[in-house]
């Protein structure tokens, strides 16, 4: 009654994680005024490529995350179903914040506030993140036989910088926000790199589906 | 010639589910004219907000019955078949009313008529719905072995408010549109948070694909 | 060399009908004037949901006929793979045509020219899955063991109306457009209505995958 | 700790290249004032249909070839990982100067620069490519047994123009953009042309998944 296949979860989370990711595109637009000097218009959108760069490593760096969590399980829980369509609707919400960032150029005022509530969405999927390995970790029958939750959490926490991290970034971003976007940046492109792969840990053999 | 294989409508519909839920982020704007106070601008799109997560969570609870659902079918037969794609078609229509809930804040005349669309389109999914289980409930030869048609009814009842529900609360958004926006909701929320994991039943432990 | 295993050409041609069916409900807008009096701004949109669920349809039946087709083949050759790159472009092209209907309402001497490209461009579908089915019926070693060629053609023009009848409707629709779209809209529907099922085929049984 | 399972990588680059594929409709539109002659107006349009038949043979060539290099091998490394994950992002960036190409022609000095800064995306593909074939080719044990680097290498070579040759392509865009956007389309239609199937390879024999 409290058990889910972690297989259709998997399939349905890559599948919103792959359209979210693809969708940044969208907040990106050239102004029609820029076409008269279009390589000036297209340069001036680099807030934009920012933001593009920084979601789609974020969004990534979820991914990679989420699949060594999901490879661990043996089934979910309820929790970690509820948790977890939750996550989905932190991840699909960022290009919305994402578009913000861009379009916040047109505006100079608007830059500090646009950075915050990047920050504050990124915070909020980190918090979520958080509490999904939370729930897991203290259900361990959850868990592939060999992995512990000590495993879970190590693993979890060599990743993701934890959601102090993106508070600080969040307020730094009040005062200095070109710097706050560029430590968000950072921070996704680190995720990202300090992903583990598979092996070493149980079903790290090529598996059908 | 009456059956068809499962996975592939399963693999399609969670596609669409997919889609339709993370395209919800495009209705969410925030007009040119409040970049100047951009936290308050942002603050303004609250019904975007609500709408946002109300059309997220209903998709998401569809998603896991539907899940909940076809997992317990051997085959879909034809009717079943042009039922769900009927079905797929009210998901991926959510979007737009949920745009327009959106967009109805700039001229609060419309608000009323706003909800009364969403929730006939709530509604249109719940009848499509309530005939996809009855057309299953009606050919028992395509169930798992050991999942009984009232096994099916019971299921889907324990989750989805009866069309006569979600009826009401169409009537009362021409009354009491904020109110009603508020019971769509809660009554997507309960929707997920009623769901049933897959133990218990057929094919209950990890299965290919 | 010549020989192409089906699994990944499937699972890429739903991921982009299941996105195409679901993009479309983009075309369809409210204007920002027609909020004013909701209902009938809503209701004004008729093309817009004519047109919608003509794409629907038709895009629904063109998946269920392609999952009919390929369900008989052991692999693909070069000529079937390229074809059917040239079938998915047309396919996701169709959300263009669906808009230009959809918008054409807004001034009305549109309406003639918007169908007869809505029309052009269901023919080319027709056309390149004609191409398609021909090229499979000329090698039959792609064909699953017990499936003849004459199946094959015989499945597919079942359900197709053949490349004549779009270009007929085609023109009808620069004489009587809205004769042609509700002709457009019957035949999507009964082309859904037609598609057979996969038993009494070889590998009608469930698989995985 | 540095092996990856292939099959996730595959779906969810399928699914990126899927929805980029599908995205590229959105780019083309026929502006309002052009609904008066509609027929004219849709002809006018050609560039965006130019750019989305380029556009959309570039990322299926660039699926077809990613299908081929991934069947061949066994498991990621950390490196590949990376590398794709950066192959993606400059796919899913793809729809954007496709949009400025379409949005181009009616400010016509905007041309030039139009088909340089496409080239220029195309150029970067090309060349993020050529870093994952190398990360593969340097690390012989990712590939699957029978397959050698000599193989690896001459696929891709056998099909992708060297990015000697999008970099000219780019450069003569400055000079004449009509010309090298048709060299583009013909570059991008030969690499789908060029791709070999599955045969002759290991593991070409129809698999699951």
């Amino acid at each position: 009654m409290n058990r889910w296949d972690t297989s259709r979860i998997e399939a349905f989370s890559d599948g919103v994680f792959a359209i979210a990711i693809t969708l940044l595109v969208l907040d990106i637009d050239v102004p029609p005024s820029a076409y008269d000097h279009l390589f000036r218009g297209f340069a001036d959108q680099w807030p934009a490529y920012l933001a593009f760069a920084t979601s789609f490593m974020t969004i990534g760096g979820i991914w990679m995350l989420h699949h060594a969590v999901f490879r661990r399980l043996r089934y979910a829980n309820t929790a970690v179903m509820r948790i977890n369509l939750v996550l989905l609707m932190t991840v699909s919400f960022l290009p919305f914040p994402t578009r913000i960032v861009a379009e916040a150029i047109e505006s100079a005022s608007a830059e500090r506030a646009a950075v915050v509530i990047y920050g504050a969405s990124v915070l909020a999927i980190s918090i979520v993140f958080g509490l999904l390995s939370y729930a897991i970790a203290r259900d361990p029958e959850l868990l592939q036989p060999g992995v512990s939750a000590q495993d879970m959490r190590s693993l979890v926490r060599a990743v993701q910088p934890n959601a102090g991290f993106y508070l600080g970034f969040t307020f730094l971003a009040g005062v200095a926000p070109r710097i706050a976007a560029f430590g968000f940046l950072a921070s996704s492109v680190a995720a990202v790199l300090r992903t583990r792969g598979d092996s070493g840990a149980p079903g790290a053999e090529p598996t059908p589906g």
